[in-house]
């Protein structure tokens, strides 16, 4: 019972399988695949994939707020471990999944929720056969930075 | 009418504002100061706060998976911020306040919702009079290591 | 006796106070200006300047060996926060100087001498009143990507 | 003739495949086994060696300063990489080696000739099969905290 207990990404995990990383995230764009739960839960979703890049979309609001009055650091840092792990994945073929083994963020100016729209712009710097790093920005509908960041991930 | 429009962290940023690092959160500890909004989200809470150490606690859940079938990186990122940055606010006094300049994190280990009640524990490296550090740590109950991380705040 | 005790350094940091950040690598390019003590300790030298931008150059030897018959992480290290730092300062006027505050590296492929010259590419990603970020990459004489990192710097 | 060519390192990494980490370094502290090439250059050394726990030793002069009239940030980023690394690697036996794969550093306060002998104190985090994490810290002969840093190394 699986399927009940994890309904999401239980076939989501059963799917990603049997189709390569990239053909795996153009469907989940096309909303053949729904998004992860995580992804969901914060209003994320994946709207572009190509070999090595991969763009994620989310608007903040004031449910991402922390106790100061802006956006946590830990929505641009899952905007980020979403869009620089996909990147990385976009590269690999059927039954080879890479996952985080460590990312590193920057921010560089406050997020508000009247920022409205942001994009997550990851890309692939250097993919082996265990490893691979990846690297990615976080900006607002006039190109404006807010947060970029770097992953290693490793070969499960 | 800025209450009506952030019912939640506002009051929380103004009463920061009035207090120490210290009183805030130990207020925030006995539920006179709600929870930030995104720390609720997650199903975070702060438990502990002394002077340089703090202590988060959450319990991850099936809404906080990814695409693979394990527990978000943006989950943990999320739960050592928190306790990264409130580790260095301990230090200061009313209407100082540090906000996050960049974040490293490792993941050691998968985390799944069998996984049960995690502790977040941090502590801090340095704090000067601009810039401060801090380590962290996510622990089961038994003290099984799933994620660290260090921070760099630097005064607001 | 600053001079005798620091012949080359000394005079540097006071050159680097009358001129902007840009003018003075362009003059240590040129030769006016003798790289500092670590750069020519590890046989660094900085080969282009443009504003946000720099190139630093260096051939790995067995000098820089660690105890793996590889070379040293260190060298990478300290030829990463050379050109990160300077891109950085390419965009000061004299007078404003940034120093490093924290420094990321990924190393991709493992170094030896036969790799031959390398070039460090570094570029700025986001530079404000306080405090600044940036990028570079190792690559030998084909391109092949061995390291590559981020670091935050900010005004002293 | 690799001894020839590589007179100093050849001869290490030998030795390193027959012993175990913790053998290894405690003879280099011994004397028995020469210092890598890169150590010596800048003029460090292994001065302590545990099950987890290493110090590496330095004094910084005139020769690692930087154009700012402090010391490179890479001198405090090869002391550190130095011993998180060898860290790790006390933990293994002989014929495992793990390298660096990423490191993460964090300046505290200017290094300057003044401060005299430096103390840089290295413990693991966690060590998997292929992973392994350690943090390290800089400080003087009084304790003070010049700068830290943590690393992922892996298995080669």
């Amino acid at each position: 019972m699986a399927d009940t207990l994890h309904p999401v990404h239980g076939n989501a995990a059963e799917e990603r399988g049997a189709l390569s990383g990239l053909e795996f995230f153009r469907r989940m764009i096309a909303g053949a695949i729904p998004p992860p739960p995580m992804v969901a839960l914060l209003g994320f979703r994946i709207v572009e994939a190509d070999e090595g890049r991969v763009v994620f979309a989310g608007t903040p609001a004031e449910a991402h707020y922390n106790g100061l009055g802006v956006v946590h650091g830990g929505y641009a840092a899952t905007l980020l471990d979403s869009a620089l792990g996909c990147a990385i994945n976009t590269t690999q073929p059927a039954g080879r999944v890479f996952t985080t083994l460590e990312l590193k963020i920057n921010y560089t100016r406050p997020l508000r929720q009247e920022v409205g729209p942001l994009r997550c712009i990851a890309k692939v710097i250097h993919v082996g056969t265990r490893v691979g790093t990846s690297e990615a920005r976080v900006v607002d509908a006039s190109g404006k930075l807010y947060a970029h960041g770097t992953t290693t991930c490793i070969l499960v």
